[in-house]
Order: C-alpha cells, then sequence, then structure tokens
C-alpha cells in the first residue's frame, strides 16, 4: 500500500505539470489510465484554474465517469458545477448514472435544478425528473435506471448481444432482469449463469423466476438487509404492480450502511459526527444545541434537588452519593437504549418484540439494580459504618436502574413506533432524564430513612 | 415484500411436510428453486431429526452452498456440524468458499478442527491450514482463494473458456487477475471488458496493469476502505513481493462494514450490542463487568465529594449543582469522543492529525465551555439572586466541560497509540472518569469562592 501511494502520488505530480504546460494529450493518457476513484483525488486536488483547464481537456462522458464516484456530500459539488460551463455540466448529468446525477442534484437549490434539466436531453431529464421525486431514504431514491432487462423468450446469445450494447452505460451488467412485454419483471439470471449456458439455450428455461425485488418505497435500510442477506450485487426495484423501475446496486448499499451506522452512532452520542470540522467554531456551534437543551433539562434536576436542599443541610452525606446513583443509573440506560436501538434495527417483525423487549429490559434492570445494589449497600456500609445508610443508597440505585432501563428501551420504542428514527433518542439524552428520575427515587428514599440513619 | 414473504411461508410449509413424508425428490426440487439464503432460513427452523434426514437429501456440495451464507457467529453452528456424520461434515467443508470454511472452523475447538482437516483431501486441508494462520481482522483472514487468474499472453476467447470452466467454483468471476509466470499479479480485467472486446483480442493489451491490492497483513477496515472507496466487487490480496494469496469480495465487506459499526457502537455504550440475549439473566450478566467496573471507578468521585461533605454542609446549595456539572460536562465529553473514535476510524495519516484534534477539541471545549458556562451564569444568578454564585458555577461548567473534552479526545487518541481499538474507551467510562475530574473541580472553584456566595 506504501508503495502503491508513493507511486501514485508521483503520477499526481506529473499530471499536475502536464496540465499546468498544456500539454493536452500527454495530460488525456495520464489521466485516463488512473483509477475513476484515483482520478477524483486528482480532481479534487487541484485550483479553480487548473479545474476549468482540465473541464476543456475531458468530454463531459469522461467527467462523469469521476463525477460518479465523488460523494454528493462533498462540500465544493456546487462549486465545481457552478465553474463549468452549464451546457457541459447539464450534458454531465445526463452522462452520470442516473442514482447519482440525483444524488448530486439534489444537494443544489430549486432554481439551479431547472437550468440543468432544461439544458439536457428531454429523455434524460424526464428520467431525472422521475427519480427527484422519490422520496428520501427510500428504495426509489437510490435506484439507478440503467439496468439491463430482456423478454424471456429469446437465446443466451441473443441476451449476451443486448449486454455488450449496454455495457457502456449499464451500471451493473452482471445481472440482467427478464420482463414481460407490459415491463413486469418475470426472472431474473446472472451473467455467471448466462456464461455457463451453451449460446442455443432460451433464457425462459434457465432464468430464475424467484425473484427477489424490493418495492420503490421500501426503506433504503430494507433495501440494505435484502442485498446484505442474500449477497447480491443489485436487487431490482418494482412498483405495486410488479414493473421493473430501476435496480440498487451494491455499493450504493455500503454508503446506505455507513450512513446509517454513522447516524446512529451520532445519535448516541449527541453530535453529528459525520460533519467533522477542524475548526473549533463551527464544531462548537454544532454541539451546543444539544448541549444546551440538555443543560435545561438538566436544570430541572437541580430545581428538584433544590427542593431538597434542607434534607441535604440535615444529612450532607446525602450529597456525597448524587453523582454516584445518577451516573450508574445514566450508564445503564445507555447500555438499554443501546440495545433497544440495536434491537429495532435487527428486527422484521416490530410488533411481536415490542413488549418482550421492555420487559426483558425491565427485569435485567431489576437484576443488574440488585447486584449493583448488593455492591453499594456493602461499600458504603462497611466504609461509613451505616448499613442503614448503605440500604438506602442501595435501594436507590436499585430504583434508578430499573427506571433508566425502562426509559432506555421505552422511549426509542414509542419514537419508533410514532415514525421517528429511534437513534435520534440519543444517549446524553437518556442520561440526563435518568439523572432527573434518580434525584427523586434518591431524595424520596432517603426522606422515608433519613431518621434511621442519621 | 409482504407477499412475497407469504408465498414463500406457504413454500416452507410444503417443504416441511415432504421432508416429514420423506419425498425424497419432491423435497429436492422444491427446495433446490430457493435462493440459498432462503434455503439457509429454512434449514434453520428445522428440528435436529428433521436435519438429520435433510443431510442424507442434499450432496455435500449442495449443503455448502447454503453453509456459505450463514453466518458463522450462529450459536448452532457447532451443533449443526456434530450431528453430520464427519465425512460428509469435511466433505462439505471443503465444498464451501475457503473463507467462509475458515470462520466457520474458526469457531470450533482445535481438536475439532484437525478432526475435519484430516478428513479431507489434502490439497483442500492445506489450503484452509494456511488461510487459519492468519491473525484475526485482516485481509489474510476474510480473503478467499477461488477466485480465477490467468497469464497475460492470451486471448479475451481463451481467457472466456477458462472463466466458464471456473464458474462453478469461483467465489466472483466478474473480476479475472492477470499473472506472470511466478504468481505476481500484473494486471486485471473485468468480466465486463471481456464481454466488449472481440474474442481475439490479446488480454495484455486489454487489462489493466494498475491494479490495485492490499496486503495480506493488511487491518480489514482498511480493506473495506479500498473497495468502498473504488466501488469495487472484490479485490485482490498480496503478499509482500505481490504474489497472488487470494481475494475478499464485497459481501464479506458489508460484514465487515456491519462488524466495526456495532463495535463502535458497543464501545460507545458500555455493552456489546450483537450479542443481544432476550434472557434477562444472560444480558444482566453480560452488563454487569461494565456496571461494577463503573461503579468503583464512581465510587472514587463520591470518596472525593465526601472529603469536602463539610463544605456541603456550610454550603448545602453546592449539592443542588453537582450532578448538573457532572451531567453537562459528560454529555460534551461523550460528543467528544465519538468525533474523536470516528475521525480516527477515517484518517489515512494518524500521526499528522493528533495534534490537531487535540487542540481543536480543547478550543471547541473552551468555546462549549464559555457559552453553557455563561448561560448557567445567568440562570442562576437570576434564580438563586446570587451571581457569585452563578460565576461559581459557570466557571466550575467551562472548566468541567474543557477537561471532558481533552479526556474524551486523548484516551482514544492514546488508545490508538498504544495499539488498542479507540472505540473501547466507551461513553460510560469517559461519563464517569469526568464525573471525577468536574467535581474536583468544581468544590476546588466553590471553596476558594466560598466567603463571597454564602
Amino acid at each position: 500500500m506504501q508503495e502503491a501511494q508513493e507511486e501514485l502520488a508521483l503520477h499526481f505530480d506529473q499530471l499536475l505539470s502536464e496540465l499546468r504546460q498544456g500539454h493536452l494529450n500527454e495530460f488525456r493518457e495520464l489521466f485516463l489510465s488512473l483509477h475513476i476513484y484515483d482520478q477524483a483525488q486528482f480532481y479534487q486536488s487541484l485550483e479553480e484554474q487548473e479545474r476549468e483547464r482540465l473541464y476543456t481537456y475531458l468530454s463531459p462522458k469522461e467527467l462523469a465517469d469521476m463525477f460518479d464516484v465523488i460523494e454528493e456530500d462533498n462540500e465544493h459539488m456546487k462549486d465545481y458545477l457552478d465553474e463549468m460551463r452549464p451546457n457541459y455540466a447539464a450534458d454531465m448529468l445526463s452522462e452520470m448514472y442516473s442514482d447519482n446525477a440525483v444524488d448530486l442534484l439534489n444537494t443544489l437549490d430549486k432554481s439551479q435544478v431547472s437550468k440543468y434539466l432544461s439544458l439536457m436531453d428531454v429523455e434524460d431529464a424526464s428520467e431525472i425528473k422521475e427519480l427527484l421525486h422519490y422520496e428520501d431514504d427510500t428504495a426509489g431514491s437510490i435506484m439507478t435506471t440503467e439496468f439491463v432487462s430482456i423478454v424471456a423468450n429469446q437465446t443466451v446469445r441473443s441476451a449476451m448481444y443486448v449486454l455488450k450494447n449496454e455495457a457502456d452505460v449499464a451500471e451493473t451488467i452482471y445481472y440482467v432482469y427478464v420482463v414481460d412485454t407490459d415491463n413486469r419483471l418475470v426472472g431474473v439470471i446472472s451473467l455467471r449463469d448466462l456464461i455457463v449456458n451453451d449460446d442455443d439455450t432460451l433464457i425462459a428455461d434457465v432464468m430464475s423466476e424467484r425473484v427477489i425485488a424490493v418495492h420503490v418505497g421500501d426503506d433504503q435500510e430494507d433495501v440494505a438487509k435484502t442485498i446484505r442477506d442474500y449477497d447480491f450485487l443489485a436487487v431490482p426495484v418494482t412498483d405495486y404492480d410488479d414493473h421493473l423501475l430501476g435496480i440498487v446496486t451494491v455499493d450504493d448499499i455500503i454508503d446506505v450502511i455507513d450512513d446509517e451506522a454513522a447516524s446512529d452512532y451520532s445519535g448516541l452520542a449527541g453530535v453529528n459526527v459525520e460533519e467533522v470540522s477542524e475548526n473549533p467554531l463551527k464544531a462548537a456551534s454544532k454541539r451546543l444545541p444539544w448541549l444546551i437543551t440538555l443543560l435545561f433539562l438538566g436544570m430541572s434536576t437541580a430545581s428538584l434537588i433544590s427542593h431538597y436542599e434542607e434534607l441535604v443541610s440535615e444529612a450532607s452525606i446525602l450529597a456525597v452519593f448524587i453523582s454516584l446513583i445518577t451516573g450508574t443509573a445514566g450508564n445503564a440506560g445507555t447500555q438499554s437504549l443501546a440495545v433497544a436501538v440495536r434491537r429495532i434495527a435487527m428486527s422484521d417483525d416490530k410488533d411481536t418484540s415490542f413488549v418482550s423487549l421492555i420487559v426483558s429490559e425491565v427485569l435485567t434492570g431489576l437484576i443488574t439494580g440488585a447486584v449493583t445494589g448488593l455492591t453499594i449497600f456493602l461499600i458504603v456500609g462497611i466504609w461509613k459504618h451505616n448499613f442503614t445508610l448503605g440500604f438506602v443508597i442501595g435501594m436507590a440505585m436499585l430504583c434508578a436502574i430499573t427506571v433508566a432501563n425502562l426509559a432506555g428501551s421505552l422511549i426509542p420504542m414509542l419514537m419508533d413506533k410514532l415514525g421517528f428514527d429511534p437513534a435520534v433518542a440519543s444517549g446524553p439524552f437518556i442520561t440526563t432524564l435518568s439523572d432527573l428520575t434518580s434525584v427523586l427515587i434518591y431524595f424520596n428514599i432517603a426522606s422515608l430513612f433519613l431518621q434511621y440513619f442519621m
């Protein structure tokens, strides 16, 4: 890897000097010999003036191949398009795979989108317009329309002929989808199967009629699950009437899995880890809304304790264990939350597991609470020579942990039921909420037993 | 999807009745018409006696195809192998893709592994033995040896001939790797390129000589990054001398990405979310080690506060804000941790970003701390009509958040430097640690200003 990277760096240097010196042919040969991902890395390292020259050196199709691999969340995407001549940009967008073109257009203003669409040829523009209508995070929003489809009553030979012709524009040629005259999906055959069968075999005889397809409105996570479970390279997307609308390829699914993982992780931490900025001012501005919101939630805990200030001044020993109880309950609640969010994401049938998950989490809370409570009972009893105080702390721990587990599982479940992403019920939110309930439980139990441990 | 699932359920019912009634042919026809993932779902729904009959109905090769898609972390894997005749099991293991066979063998006892290896034919066994030697989580440990390789001085026609012959055993036929006489990797050509080129074209003329490969010792996360960045369906694995050893396919990479995401998520929550058990006793036993460890860490915070008990009894108002300060600092530390873990995972060059990340996190902490501190200064000042107290709380907040951000970024960075997975520095650990520093900061500042706010 090290060696390859150094070789690539040398290549980039040479490319840059060819570009600066205006050596069109040398530049093109060297540039096009690179893998498109490396082309994209080189392109993104250029200055605006250099990029402008590059546009005159490459055809819209050549640039489109490279743009297909640039992530659409690249913050400079808009600038790149702006610095191209509008016609060139529109041609490039037409040449891109439709799913990537749509992703890119989705980052632009509406007026820009219609400008580019009006400059494209009518067919490309209408294809893209249709894709732009699908809701975010559905199969429709990530599918591409560049797939290969044939009818069943032809031979392997003629299917291979179709493939050869479409190899240049199709996003994958490794599956060929079989449709009836009404464009309804009736079968699928992989290129592997085409290759091992005789040229004169009828497609109808060798295709698989048991096609696994996803619905255009399915959530992208479900599409990811299908591709992952079946080890597919692509999955067809259909409407309610089984018409073939497009395909989702495995590379897009990897992005989906990455995004979902990052968003779950962000949820648990209460910070968007994908928008990582080196600039502390920007980073702080992203994190402050959550922190300040939680600060106000934390204020209710503070005002609750304030309500018990007299109790604390009478028994200042109680203050010693506030952070231990809130902290431990918060830790237990976070565990519960993570398990619940994960199980909601993994579960196929969400309804049956609702009650069983809650019950299981509360029971888990009772057991962990009992063990933790007993431990702290012994520690406090021995340390402070006061087993009644130990009992108060232990009981509070048991109840606080059980309630934290209930909140940690119930809140994401409810959010899921209400149609929100359960991962939004972040870890910090659960711990801050559990601070409140823990303190309430703690001081109530302490008040009950005050006369016995003081 | 709904409809398809119902159809599949009907299918399973019919399959089960054919199996129970001993209709060999009907069962085989129906079973083999299913996609292997669905075959595996059916197989896993059977009772032991039914599975034992199924082994007599299917060839080791047919069973192997199905076992290739069962995740190796399935807890019943060992039982499945045990209930087969050892020879049948060994034959099945030989027929599986080598990477999957190795994953499966890795879950067994050493004595069992050598039993099966001794029953396999020598060539298969030696291939698997070699793969078993690679360290966990490296490219070597997830690669398969069933790839298609050719030499450069042949035509597209003869390459296609090789492909047809190997299509049945190769894990992917969509890339053909080109090697020299010494088995050094010199090029690659995709099936797409083979198809669009004339049969008489020389491979040497159309192959890509710029092969992106990974080293056998590379971390599986780096392999995942390469496949994801380049949108590959597979990547070749080589040794230091560029000898082609195997390939890693995209379906294995999806599993890697899933596992890494789950382990990061688990780390942040302080619980292994992958070992989800419905049994509360088991779940509690998994979570308690962390909770009890953190409880003891929390005890140091308690004993620290205990040290300041006199201060608290003098100024019980101080107790009101303990959980607010520890909670908010904990939230900020968790944000910092998540960003650091993510950035370590994403960064290509880990050394340069070390200092800049720490500096950036501390500065972010100072800014968020200043804003949060100012907010709480105003709230407390107005609420308690005591701006000196507000100043103490605000200052403590500022310092506690800054220290929490430092800990949240420094600890995962240090773990990464020391060769540990930075995600092990879990969220609960950071928050519990930050409780300690926050309390220390809070009471020290409070002691300094005690005479002014009381």
